[in-house]
């Protein structure tokens, strides 16, 4: 493995000065190419504007190709410790013992300040890490313009062009990473410890409400009873709440990652709510809203790029902000100014 | 109370239908009038366009009325069962007893989702619910346009205006909330539960970064060992985080609220740190920034009214709208696209 680490870090800098084209690029993700998966990944992720042009005529194409008919993307949350990255690894093997490829993302809203990553996957993710129908990466880093989510939304729709059957996106850093997980996936996937009350595990009653699948994790051993009960609580709790627009009962399970044990039933599961939610249209409608969220998250970064970009109206901008830092003028106000003064040209 | 409630009740209802002015509104607020200032916070959370008005001239005179000089926003965050309300009973207590006044408010950036508020509050507030000189504010019920925090914001300038001299804001609901308190407060604090492992308490790292006051909560009768271990757990954990941009160290303390202990160093702290970061600059540096923060989200936030409300632009929405849910068009492109037809009016 050290040696193919070796071989593909040298592709991935041939690559890089090879100023390989956008055609190129583009069919070599069609292929699965791990290599130029890659390098399509650091360009959504580069701030260069020669990369972010290309960036978005891939994301362009990639969404052209979308049929997304296949791909099911999973959300794997939980608190710290639960064992997402073990969960995820014995998963995995599951699927691609049964000829599916898979893309492993991380995504961390707080990466802007503190950098985030998958923090040792090596050794959790071990028995997927070098698998070659396996993709591993971790959050992208964040921009001053637009969001990580937004960025993740991005490589997810990558991954789809590259033909990954499961996108498995797992939360990492501070509790918004939840909310995003759910802006970009499919299915919400909540893993709890067994017998920690819930209060204790920092689950919120709202984190809980998005959970189509709740699993017992590392519900072996000497915690096999506490987990039973768990479970049988957990149930209890997922009775009260109304049901959910997908009209699919959320599931609580009991797995172990370490020895393996449950994830069968899991993987049953998962599938079921698959073909629940594509038998009855939920999975389109949940998209197209994803998507219309991404639209406006696109706007709004459009918007600022231009104002700054724009010496006049960043001027303009400036000049507003410096009266809003010295309590002169409010935030609202100021910005109404602002773009009060803009029309639509008339070809528009 | 229960009279006192009922004939508060009737006021605001007065208050509604005699179509107050602004004016007479600002000079109650001024007044720290809470039938008043219960209104003005109502009309912040409408929609109406009536009620937006009047909102933003409040806003406005409030921005040119803050000098913000003694009054100090004091955010605190934790784990559900942590205590944080039974903290915030007692430390309001003490500040109500020193001749402060406080107004304690919540945020919960997931109430678009599940309605939050405080739940609970007038059993675990019960020693400061009716207090003349506490106002208690549940989160601010979400928007469409506009986010909780933002809207959390203005409510907190208007507290300033009324010269509450301490601010509390708790978080509640899902984990957004640490980012959204950290970024609308001076000060945070966070509660620690004695002797479970920090994995079990959701807390991440990089939440504990943000702390400026690490408290180990519920540090009595049989936990009192555990607190003191966590206590030098945490301390130890603390000094592995590089300087923070205040330099101000990071102290760890242990309090408990029933019974009252440890509250007297508590504030003792917050004022110490107050003190410090009023005279390195960094507590109006911090402040600067939180508005520059928020002058940004009110642009997008007008940017998007802006495209709604004027008929053209909107269709122009719509439509690119369409071809991105059609996956004809990447969300980043159809935005480009709108924005490119933008111009500033010549007397901008």
């Amino acid at each position: 493995m050290d040696g193919k680490a070796r071989s593909q870090k040298a592709a991935l800098e041939r690559l890089k000065k090879a100023q390989i084209s956008v055609d190129d690029l583009w069919e070599r993700i069609l292929q699965r190419d791990k290599v130029a998966l890659g390098r399509a990944i650091s360009l959504i992720e580069s701030e260069a504007n020669h990369d972010i042009e290309i960036a978005d005529e891939l994301i362009q194409r990639a969404t052209l190709h979308s049929s997304q008919k296949n791909i099911l993307k999973i959300g794997v949350t939980g608190v710290p410790g639960v064992g997402k990255s073990t969960f995820i690894n014995a998963y995995t093997q599951l699927l691609v013992n049964q000829g599916l490829s898979v893309a492993v993302l991380a995504i961390d809203p707080s990466s802007q300040q503190s950098k985030g990553s998958i923090l040792g996957d090596k050794t959790r993710m071990k028995d997927i890490f070098a698998h070659p129908n396996v993709l591993i990466r971790p959050s992208p880093s964040g921009k001053q313009l637009g969001g990580v989510a937004h960025k993740t939304q991005e490589v997810i729709l990558l991954c789809e062009a590259a033909g990954y059957d499961r996108i498995l996106v797992e939360t990492v850093g501070v509790g918004q990473s939840e909310i995003a997980v759910y802006d970009v996936t499919d299915l919400f996937l909540l893993l709890m410890l067994p017998g920690a009350g819930d209060e204790l595990q920092g689950i919120k009653r709202g984190i809980m409400e998005l959970a189509d699948i709740l699993i017992v994790h590392k519900a072996d051993g000497e915690n096999e009873t506490k987990a039973s009960v768990a479970a049988i609580d957990y149930k209890r709790a997922l009775k009260m709440f109304p049901t959910s627009k997908s009209s699919w009962k959320p599931v609580v399970l009991r797995a172990s990652s370490e020895p393996i044990t449950g994830h069968e039933e899991v993987h049953q599961q998962i599938e079921a709510y698959f073909e629940h939610v594509l038998n009855n249209g939920y999975l389109f409608e949940k998209r197209k809203k994803q998507w219309r969220k991404w639209f406006d998250a696109c706007m709004e970064n459009e918007f600022m790029r231009f104002i700054h970009t724009n010496s006049k109206i960043n001027n303009l901008y400036e000049s507003s902000l410096q009266k809003v830092v010295n309590y002169e003028l409010s935030p609202q106000k100021a910005a109404r100014k602002i773009v009060e003064n803009f029309h639509l040209n008339e070809q528009g």
